[in-house]
């Protein structure tokens, strides 16, 4: 099989979004003002941080009441108690207090401060994740499929801490257009045995590929274009790459 | 910052590597052959099993001696009792039995069944992960670096599943000519304000970005430049990435 290259294509001059912003308008816009189009086969990155503020998934701190229970967790991990205490508010359990506060979030995601960021957040507020970063990411594909007349697959991505490496990554929390996985069961091998059930999460690499470009800093890359991955078309979801609590091994 | 895109290119007609190869060799090769060649700022990144292959890190089937233990678990997660067998050998730990044989191999790394691999093994064998995969990405860093005469990083790679998410992503197992992380502490984020300390796994993610183009199955593609990614250039390695057990969450 003869695979062309893969391109990370970054959508520059993105602006700064606010609450009420529509994402799919700001991307077709910044692609006008580009010399950048979207193509059959691309998949659209986009990190968590602008949907959330698009949507008001936000704390202002100064409304935070933090509880007795923050003020012990962050105390004792010497943190942030309006931090802890917003992450506290949008966790569904609490895995670890220490020495990092590790929820499952209720989205069902698995991630330190429940994914609550400081970073790249409007001053005096805290980001979160969005409500629902599945359906978040349906209707931004849902918008640029029509506006181009085919489908677009979109990735919500966040960037998290793992439990038994180091450094964070960034991973699909939001899928739409795609299937989250490349299913290698029957396929041939190097030697032209069949593969046993390899099941490989496109969606998370994707998402880690697109960060190459993104930046965690102040580079303002929201949205990145994935040119070439031959990915399976379906109607896929970032909650099928969650595990069930009986099947997950951080338990 | 006005980032230019990033390029994934595949190393095509890559041969099938024999035990003794020299790895360096067949990429400069594979190179010389095609219209591609290696321009300051690439990251060359090499699946693990043509390592394992050309530095003879493989277990003939039939000189495995299968121990009780080896039964006992192949019986219990219903599992090649020749696999497990090797996966006991390569282990310095055993984590879990099951659902999946889980480890913490004698490099370190925590991975089902030790990573050993009966998929793009040459027929009668089982590959297992190199001895030592930062010192086989130094060595050929060092020898690519001398013959284009200049620091070319290498990162070697493993598809490895994760404990809390479905579907394994390619990771980095060897590093050499660069840091693995990207160090975020005192830049500023979107609003000016200063990041705390989030550390990013980028070879994580360039090993993640590699394997859209490398695949799974008999694609054969083992080696893909990674060209436009903005690394730390350091004397880094694979081993920084792996958590001490005490702070191991998976623990």
């Amino acid at each position: 099989m003869n695979r062309k290259q893969i391109t990370l294509i970054p959508l520059k001059d993105f602006p700064i979004v606010q609450t009420g912003d529509n994402i799919p308008d700001l991307i077709l816009s910044a692609l006008g003002k580009s010399d950048e189009k979207i193509i059959p086969g691309d998949v659209i990155v986009i990190t968590h941080s602008i949907i959330s503020v698009a949507e008001w998934k936000q704390y202002r701190l100064k409304d935070i009441r933090v509880s007795d229970k923050a003020v012990e967790i962050a105390e004792k991990i010497e943190h942030s108690k309006e931090r802890v205490e917003a992450a506290l508010l949008e966790a569904s359990e609490i895995l670890r207090e220490e020495p990092i506060l590790i929820t499952k979030t209720k989205q069902g995601f698995i991630t330190d401060f429940s994914g609550i960021d400081e970073s790249n957040a409007p001053p005096g507020t805290l980001i979160a994740l969005p409500e629902n970063p599945d359906e978040s990411a349906q209707s931004i594909s849902d918008s640029l499929s029509t506006s181009v007349g085919f489908t677009v697959p979109v990735i919500i991505t966040d960037t998290q801490g793992r439990p038994w490496r180091k450094g964070a990554v960034n991973l699909a929390i939001g899928v739409a257009g795609m299937s989250s996985f490349i299913h290698n069961v029957g396929k041939k091998d190097l030697y032209g045995y069949e593969l046993r059930g390899s099941l490989v999460c496109l969606a998370d690499e994707i998402a880690s590929s697109a960060e190459l470009i993104m930046g965690q800093a102040n580079e303002g890359i929201p949205v990145v274009i994935v040119r070439g991955v031959n990915f399976e078309r379906a109607d896929g979801s970032a909650s099928e790459i969650l595990r069930a609590d009986e099947e997950n091994l951080f338990y």
